[in-house]
C-alpha cells in the first residue's frame, strides 16, 4: 500500500522455501501440489482452459488467508483467489506461467450469524449460495440472489463478480445485497467492515470497491448480506407476443400495476423455445400456435396466491385489450409454474445440444432493447449469413444473452473461426447503444483486452491508478480485469 | 493522477494571475470576489461558521468545471465544491486560510434527458432535488429521494454525501438511486460514465467511489438517476406503543405483511411530541392520552387507497392482538395523512424553539436499537444529569436522530460546554453497538477528527491511499472527510 511496504518485498529465494512457509501457516494437508489434486482447481468451469500454479492453498480462516497473503507479498508470489470456480470469463484460474498460487476460499464456509430482526446474515466467502438461501429460509427470510450455478458457486465469488441472476429486477445485483465486507488486502491486512448498517456515511465506499473487482484489489473473506421477508406467494405467467418492443410496453404496464411485486421479467424468442422443444421434448410453450416472442413474468406477493393471481389477471386483461400480447397463461399450480420456468432454464442447455455457439452477455438501456435487437440482428447476418440468433434474458434489467448459433449445416469449427468477427460486430453495436459488453459475468481474463476498446481512457486510467495504489506489485489475480 | 502530472503542477505566481485565467475560462461575471457577493456561499447553512476564499466561481457547464479544475491543478489552488449548501457537517464551505476557491455547481441545472421506459433521468449536479421530483412526476414517475432540504439542496450534493431521508426503507440511499456519474477528476479530466444500465460488470466501481466522497476525490457534474412507477396511493398510520422494542416487533410484522409497500417507519418518543405540541400547538398526537412511543407508518400501494387501507387495518389488528401496540389511527384523507407527517416534521423545529441542543445522526443494527436507547440514555444521564432526550428517526433504517436538550432551567451556554463530553458518550456507545457516528450527514470538517477514533487503522489507511492516488496534491475539498 505504501512505498515502505513495496521496498520490504523481495522475490522468493526459492519456491520451496515459500511453500514450506505456507505449510507452516495453514498445515501441510491444505497445500496441494500434486497434479491430481490441483487440476480441478486449475481448469475453468467449461473445461476450455487449464492454468498452472505453484500450489493450491486452502486456508481455513480469515487469519490464515491473511497469513498466506503476507507470505505472498513478502515473496512476491501472485495470488489467484477462487470460490466455486463457476465463473464464465476465466476470472478464477491462473495463467500458464506457473508462478502463482491458487487460493481456494471453500473452507471458509461458516454462516457466522443470522439476525432476522436486522434482516442480515454474516457469511464467510466460501459459503455456497444455496446453503445461504436455505439458512435464510430457515429463519423465514429470503436471500434473493438466484442463478444457475447456485448449487456450487460461493458468495465470495458472487460478490467479487457482482453476480446478477433472475432477481435483479426487484432486489438488485449482489452489490445491492451487501452491507459490509471483510477483506484481506494485498498487503495481508484484514479490513473488517462487517457492520450490518443500512446507513453509514463515514468515508469512502471501500465495500463497493472490492465488490466486483474480481479479486484484483484484495480478497473478500466474509460479508454481511441483506435478507428480506419471504413472500407469501409466487405466481408465474407466460405471455406470447409479437416483438421485443411489445415486451417493453408490457414491462411498463406490469411495473405500473404491480410495483415491487414484479420480481421476474424474462424475454425468450420463438427460436429459443424451438430449440428447447427439439432437445428436451416434454418442454414446449403452452400455446396452440407459435408466437414470435414470449415473456415469463413472476409476481412475489406478500398477501396471498389468490391476490397475486388477481393482479396478474388484471394486467394480462389490460395487455390483451391494448394488443400488447396475443395470448397468455397463468400458472395455477406450483407444478405449472415450474414448468414455465423450465422453458427458460433449458435454453442454455438446448443451445449447447444444438452445437457450438457464441455467447454475449450484454446490457443496454431497457428502452433501447427492441431497436438494439433489430439493428444488431441485421449486422450479425451481414457478418455471418444464415447464423441463428438465440436471444433471451433478463429484459427487465436490460440484460440479454444475445447468443449466436451457426447456420444449419455449418461445421462448429468453421463457425467458431468467425468468433472474433461476430464478437466485434455485437460489441461495437452494444457500445453504440450505450450498453455494456459484460452485464453480469465480469471481465476476467477473457474480456480484459476487449474492454480497452470500449471504456474511456479516463475510466481506464482511474482503474489503473486504483490498482497501482492498492496492489503496487500486481500480485492480486494478475491478468484479470485490468 | 500520475507522477508526471504532479511534476507539471506549480504554485500560482500570484492569485491575481490565477483569477484572470478563471475569468477568461468562465467569463468575469461568474468570478465573484466581493464580500457582499461571496458571504452567502462561504457561510454554512446553520450560520455557525464563515470561511474565506480567493473567489467564488460559478461555471456553467461540465467543460467549464473541467477548465477551472485544470487551472487549479496547474496553480495548486484548493477547490471546495458546493451545491445547495444545505449540509450539516461543514462539508461545503472552505476553511479560513483564504487560499481556496469555492466552486458553485448551481448553474449546472439542466435535466438533460428523461427516459420513462428505462426509468432513468440524466441530471446535472446543480439541479434542485424538488425540481427533479417534479420532472419525474410529469412523466408519471417517482424519484423517491426525499428530505427536509429538498427545496434547496442539489442532486450533486445529495450524491456527494449519499443523502438518506425518509424513503430509504424501500428505495435505499442516494447511492442506490444512481446508475452512473459524470465526474471532473482532480486533474481536470472528465470521466463520463452516464450509462443508464441496471447491470454493468466491466471493472472497478468508480461511480460509488465518488458518491459519498464529499467532493474530496473529484467533482460530480451529472448523474443518471433511477425512477420508479408512481404509487397509486399512499396511506399513513400512527401507532402508539410502549417501548422501542415493541416498535421493532411492529416493524418485523409490518414488513412480513406489507413487503416492499412499506415505505416509511419513523419512531418518535412522547417527549418529541410534547415539544411539538408546546411550540406548535395545533399539532398533537390524535390519542386520548399520551403513550411512551409512537411509530408513523407509510404504505405506498400500486393498487388503490382502499387496498392499502385494508392491509393497514389487518396489520394494526394483528399488532393490537399481539399487544405490540396500544392504540392506532389510520389517516382516511390526505389532510389527515399530512397532519400525521407534520408531527414528525415539526420535531427538529420544536427542539430548536426549546433552545440549544446537541445532535447525533447515528445508526446501529436495527435489531439493537431498543437496547442502544436504554443503555445510552443511562450513560448520557450520568454524563449530564437531568438532560432531556429528543429521540426520533428512521427506525426502519436503524437511523436515529439521538438528540439531547438541556435540563430545564440550565443555560444554553452551560449546556453547550458539555457538548464534547456528551458526543463522546454517545459516539462511544454507538461504536460498542457496531453502529455509525454519521448515518446520513457525512463527515465534512465537523466529524473528520472524530472518525479517527472509530474507523479501523486498515480502513483509514485504505482511504488515505485512495485519496493520495486520485488527488496527490490534496486540492479537492481539503480538510474534509480524511
Amino acid at each position: 500500500m505504501t512505498a515502505t511496504s513495496a521496498a520490504s518485498a523481495a522475490p522468493t529465494a526459492s519456491p520451496e522455501t515459500f511453500l514450506q512457509a505456507c505449510r507452516a501457516a495453514i498445515s501441510a494437508g491444505y497445500v496441494l501440489t500434486e497434479d491430481a489434486d490441483t487440476v480441478g482447481y486449475l481448469t475453468d468451469q467449461r473445461g476450455r482452459y487449464t492454468g498452472k500454479a505453484l500450489a493450491v492453498l486452502k486456508p481455513g480462516s480469515t487469519e490464515e488467508v491473511a497469513a498466506i497473503v503476507k507470505l505472498c507479498h513478502q515473496h512476491l508470489v501472485p495470488i489467484v483467489p477462487q470460490g466455486g470456480n463457476t465463473g464464465l470469463v476465466l476470472g478464477s484460474v491462473p495463467d500458464t506461467k506457473g508462478n502463482a498460487v491458487l487460493l481456494s476460499l471453500t473452507r471458509l464456509n461458516r454462516i457466522r450469524t443470522v439476525d432476522p430482526v436486522n434482516n442480515t446474515m454474516t457469511v464467510e466467502a466460501g459459503c455456497i449460495l444455496q446453503n445461504i438461501q436455505q439458512a435464510a429460509a430457515a429463519e423465514q427470510r429470503l436471500f434473493p440472489l438466484s442463478l444457475a450455478a447456485e448449487g456450487s458457486c460461493t458468495i465470495g465469488g458472487n460478490l467479487s463478480t457482482n453476480a446478477g441472476g433472475t432477481g435483479v429486477l426487484r432486489y438488485g445485483n449482489t452489490r445491492e445485497l451487501c452491507l459490509g465486507v471483510e477483506v484481506v488486502t494485498a498487503q495481508g491486512d484484514v479490513m473488517s467492515s462487517l457492520r450490518g448498517l443500512r446507513k453509514d456515511n463515514t468515508g469512502y465506499d471501500l465495500r463497493d470497491l472490492f465488490i466486483g473487482a474480481e479479486g484484483t484489489l484484495g480478497i473478500i473473506t466474509a460479508a454481511v448480506i441483506k435478507l428480506f421477508p419471504q413472500p407469501k406467494a409466487q405466481v408465474t405467467a407466460l405471455a406470447a407476443l409479437r416483438t421485443p418492443d411489445h415486451a417493453l410496453r408490457l414491462l411498463s404496464l406490469a411495473q405500473a400495476r404491480c410495483g415491487a411485486t414484479l420480481t421476474g421479467f424474462e424475454l425468450m424468442s420463438d427460436f429459443c423455445l424451438q430449440l428447447v422443444a427439439k432437445h428436451f421434448p416434454p418442454h414446449r410453450a403452452p400455446f396452440d400456435k407459435p408466437h414470435a416472442q414470449y415473456v415469463l413474468l413472476e409476481l412475489s406477493d406478500s398477501e396471498s396466491e389468490a391476490h397475486a393471481a388477481d393482479i396478474f389477471e388484471a394486467v394480462i386483461g389490460e395487455a390483451l385489450e391494448q394488443e400488447l400480447i396475443d395470448d397468455a397463461v397463468i400458472a395455477t399450480s406450483i407444478a405449472q409454474s415450474k414448468s414455465l420456468w423450465q422453458l427458460r432454464e433449458h435454453i442454455s442447455m438446448a443451445q449447447a445440444h444444438e452445437g457450438k455457439n457464441i455467447k454475449h452477455d450484454i446490457s443496454v438501456p431497457i428502452s433501447r432493447i427492441g431497436e438494439f435487437i433489430r439493428v444488431t440482428d441485421v449486422l450479425v447476418q451481414e457478418t455471418s449469413p444464415g447464423c441463428r440468433m438465440v436471444t433471451f434474458g433478463h429484459l427487465g434489467d436490460g440484460n440479454l444473452h444475445y447468443n449466436v448459433s451457426p447456420p444449419e449445416g455449418v461445421k462448429d469449427t468453421d463457425f467458431i473461426a468467425q468468433q472474433e468477427k461476430i464478437n466485434r460486430t455485437v460489441h461495437d453495436s452494444v457500445d453504440k447503444f450505450g450498453g455494456s459488453i459484460s452485464a453480469e459475468h465480469g471481465l476476467g481474463a477473457l474480456k480484459r483486452e476487449e474492454i480497452l476498446r470500449y471504456k474511456s481512457p479516463v475510466e481506464l486510467q482511474l482503474m489503473r491508478t486504483i490498482k497501482q495504489a492498492l496492489d503496487p506489485h500486481s500480485l492480486m489475480n494478475p491478468g484479470k480485469v485490468i
